[in-house]
């Protein structure tokens, strides 16, 4: 995603000490305060400039959404619209999915949304790809039983890799589709990166897994 | 596959029995008499016009291929390519896979391929795609350890059924390529209606499965 230099967003930040959380890797949170009730907790990694996760929290008032995203030029964007829609049931990490693990507790999070992940395409790079198995180890870990990761991208190699990549780990497949957009499926909350790749005709794939024995 | 009545059809498969099987039905043959040697057998489903298992007989000559369809007057045209290409390791059945189990021991098969089956994409047809899970059953019990079954499409439903129905049968995804053309995998050998959807642009599906603890 394109960053653009913003001086102001360290100050921005700053001031709304009530949607970012900077220091997640310092200490475990307690999600039941932050949010101030106990709702379940969904899960957006590389959440962008935050089309999808306040469209989500305005769709599902009853749940918590927080989003992790590596830039800080790129959240502030996604901040800008939750304090906009006055969604108080967002919250936004600046930090690295890396660590995606330290900020939850085992079984603490219902869902996981991995949306127009970075593809890294070259096979030297597959270990950052967000579903290889390191990945997929600390997902595990925070999902509670049942819960899905979800997974959306035009990008047919992430895609067809990560197929393999969570049938390998021992997921199972819930639901796979090559081109979403043709299904009218009216719950589907565009990203910023669908809306692009879809107005020029290209198809949107999406997958649901599980994690088994979960 | 459209068909044309083809009034010589049964002549021509009573002259060449040395390649066509009728009573497949009947008694469970024993493949090493019929080829006259225990080279591996892989099976397809759905054989057409048989441009796909003429192609892999000439690429794999110690390979045994049996190709099982249902159609009379479309398995005659693939006799016909097997005749012309003097392909000695190829059988041809005339029947229909819903009692593919019946053909072979247990274990016998060591891999199965099927080529643009036909999608049947109401739901309430579920039962008559050729990977639905009754199908697994049987395609589980007659592949040998590690046998793959290799499905290609072009068609994204039957496709997208396909991968959840394997994952939910338990198998294992060892290889998914969601433009297969665009991959210039120069063993791959085109079907018919390969040919035919390629040259339109439209993707070629492909994947790879195994079966657990096989
Ligand atoms: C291609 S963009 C997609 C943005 C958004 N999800 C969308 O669909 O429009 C990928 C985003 O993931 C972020 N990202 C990449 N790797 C990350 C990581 N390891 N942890 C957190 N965010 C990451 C990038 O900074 C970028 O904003
Ligand atoms: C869409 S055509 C594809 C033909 C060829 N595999 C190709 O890719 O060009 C499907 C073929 O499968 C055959 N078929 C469909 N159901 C079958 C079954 N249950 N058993 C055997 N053959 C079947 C049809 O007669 C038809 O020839």
């Amino acid at each position: 995603m394109r960053q653009r230099h913003k001086p102001w967003a360290d100050d921005f930040i700053q001031e709304h000490k009530d949607i970012f959380i900077t220091n997640a890797a310092d200490s475990k949170l307690d999600w039941t305060a932050v949010f101030g009730n106990s709702n379940p907790v969904h899960l957006e990694i590389g959440t962008g400039k935050g089309q999808f996760i306040t469209g989500m929290a305005r769709q599902y008032p009853h749940v918590n959404f927080v989003g992790i995203e590596l830039a800080k030029s790129i959240i502030v964007s996604a901040g800008q619209k939750v304090i906009e829609a006055e969604q108080a049931n967002v919250r936004l990490v600046l930090g690295d999915a890396a660590g995606i693990s330290r900020l939850f507790d085992k079984d603490e999070v219902a869902a996981i949304y991995l949306n127009f992940s970075d593809p890294w395409p070259k096979n030297r790079h597959e270990k950052r790809r967000l579903t290889y198995h390191a990945f997929l180890e600390q997902y595990e870990n925070i999902l509670s039983g049942g819960g899905e990761l979800v997974l959306k991208t035009d990008n047919s190699g992430l895609f067809a890799y990560s197929l393999v990549s969570f049938s390998q780990y021992g997921m199972t497949l819930k639901n796979v589709s090559l081109d979403l957009h043709a299904e009218n499926d009216l719950t589907n909350v565009p990203t910023e990166y669908e809306q692009k790749f879809a107005a020029k005709g290209q198809p949107i794939y999406r997958c649901k897994a599980v994690f088994q024995g979960k």
